[in-house]
């Protein structure tokens, strides 16, 4: 009987350690991912503390809650944005906000989240907590639950400091039903505010650019404003948050799952002057640049002022606009009239503009 | 119009690229990881040939199922395991079975999968592809489907070829309660078969050590298993995969959830012979070492013959054995009377006797 199996002792559901975790000076070590008692003081001290809640607490390698019986969607998005700290976010509250937003882009209110760490060996465990307190307060506002995690480390120059993957559990309401194949001539297309801003937020740090203001990221949650827009029009045909590849691959996707055309305009698309000045800048077009906290809707014309108007009634949707139509068009275009009347085509890029922008 | 925007036309739900993708010589680009065409073409061609199922194949940011009222469980994994092919499976297998098995360690049955990539640059396609088909058989044999999924590139020397997160969804039967605090002296321990075969198989191919026999991982799914026992006894109190820290971490963190003592004989405790030796020969422990095929169940002891005699009947579960009983213990210690009569205490790793084991 060692001295360290009688310090070790447990206290209802709390597992003790002879030391407490250096979350001011210490680093990700590789035996933090080993399943031995280091990775589960990691995750008693860091995790739990973070995210605690019925399920997570109940330290089983699954989380087990009730669902109605319905339609139930699932979403998983990996995270590997660089830098980890950016104008307006980090990767934790991101890790949140991207798979609250696939969830809800069905219509879906999202309860659970599992999170996936691969951990670089070395990273600070002080940055480490700030990520997890981000998802925490992250998962709180949107009013969803970490119920379930795994802890990997890998050695230095395996990884890139933090990765997360986070998959997301909704429940869809009745009467909702929405998909990429359900949109239809004569649909009009709605954003939710202003495109650009995370991508040029992150663009702008790594290239080390200042402007006058500084540009943020736009990433939060959105699913409030879905149960907003949807209690309103249940039958929105699509709702599609236009992150990597932004409005233009989302445009293009959509209108060759649902076999139509789209003409959006110019004018009409919300980019903040910063946004503009930025992307000109860099050589940007701030319709190919990632978005995270908004959303492009699919709905029928007739409903159209309707749902602008709850959209422009909440908080995360001030600055919403119905920026085209959707129209017949067997080659499935997607066209943009421009500022200055002509007409081109939005084409769907096929390199890259921008790597590990989530 | 360009020349591309002609040849890119859909017919069906397909979507058609102006060459294929170069499977055999091919590598993965940091364009295949930016939202653009590129991306869209890997998942087509790759992901979306392999996992086909009608949830994926809605090509929607989520999948939607339908799931009857009551209690679901969610479990995730992130897999580093290194090297990415090893005797008896690879991480593509691997990422399935993980997942598939903390989801049945509840009683449930595992229904759907999402999988998480997150690639280095300039890794083979080709290899890929070999993980991939590797993922889609493992799924088809354990009646799970891979519903959806995110793709992420990061740049060489900032991952190590392929990470895996899978996250499975799964139904609990009626009448099964499963966990880590349910657990009561008196309870029989089995285990599903012979111990350590995953980490020594890792750690002989990467310390280059041949035997007379390969030793092979015992990576496989265990839901049938499960559902197996299940059925005979629904009140099994816990089950465990004794993975990354193997039994002695499993037998511990349960001790200490369920606020017992835990007493196992080493002569009841199911190691090959050339497993045992390797270990001897690289200084392991087949108690500390991670399997990815066995479980640990704890019974009441009336019903432990008859578990046992289910598992042994099954192909999964043919040389399982009851290696022990909980005990009452306030200090919560897992014990083992030796070969030669003495007892030993088997605590609880700290350090880390295998990384990137999984």
């Amino acid at each position: 009987m060692t001295e360290q199996s009688r310090t070790d002792s447990t206290d209802g559901n709390k597992r003790h350690y002879s030391h407490t975790l250096d979350l001011s000076k210490g680093k990700v070590e590789m035996v933090h991912g080993s399943g031995g008692k280091a990775m589960a003081q990691l995750i008693d001290e860091l995790f739990l503390n973070a995210f605690s809640n019925p399920w997570l607490d109940e330290m089983n390698d699954q989380a087990c809650f009730q669902l109605p019986a319905g339609r139930v969607v699932m979403a998983t998005d990996s995270h590997v944005i660089s830098p980890l700290f950016f104008p307006g976010g980090d990767i934790g509250c991101l890790s949140v906000h991207g798979t609250v937003n696939d969830v809800a882009m069905s219509g879906a209110v999202p309860k659970y989240l599992s999170a996936g760490f691969i951990l670089e060996e070395g990273y600070p465990l002080a940055d480490l907590q700030t990520i997890v307190t981000s998802m925490a307060a992250a998962a709180e506002e949107a009013g969803v639950y970490i119920v379930t995690g795994d802890t990997k480390v890998v050695e230095r120059g395996k990884g890139d400091g933090c990765f997360i993957t986070t998959t997301g559990i909704g429940v869809v309401p009745e009467g909702v039903s929405m998909g990429a194949d359900r949109v239809t001539a004569g649909d009009k297309i709605i954003v939710s505010g202003s495109l650009g801003d995370h991508g040029v937020a992150i663009m702008s740090l790594r290239e080390n650019l200042t402007f006058e203001t500084t540009i943020e990221s736009d990433t939060q949650s959105l699913n409030d404003l879905v149960a907003a827009m949807v209690e309103v029009v249940p039958d929105i045909h699509c709702l599609r948050d236009p992150t990597r590849g932004g409005l233009s691959a989302t445009l293009n996707e959509i209108a060759q799952q649902s076999k139509v055309g789209m003409q959006v305009y110019e004018t009409e698309i919300p980019v903040k002057p910063q946004v503009k000045a930025a992307c000109e800048f860099l050589g940007l077009d701030p319709l190919f640049v990632a978005n995270e906290g908004k959303l492009v809707a699919f709905c029928p014309a007739d409903k159209a002022e309707q749902l602008l108007a709850v959209m422009r009634a909440h908080p995360k949707g001030m600055d919403a606009a119905i920026i085209g139509d959707v129209i017949e068009d067997d080659l499935q275009f997607v066209q943009m009239q421009t500022a200055f009347g002509g007409n081109r085509m939005v084409d769907w890029i096929n390199g890259e503009q921008l790597p590990r922008i989530c």
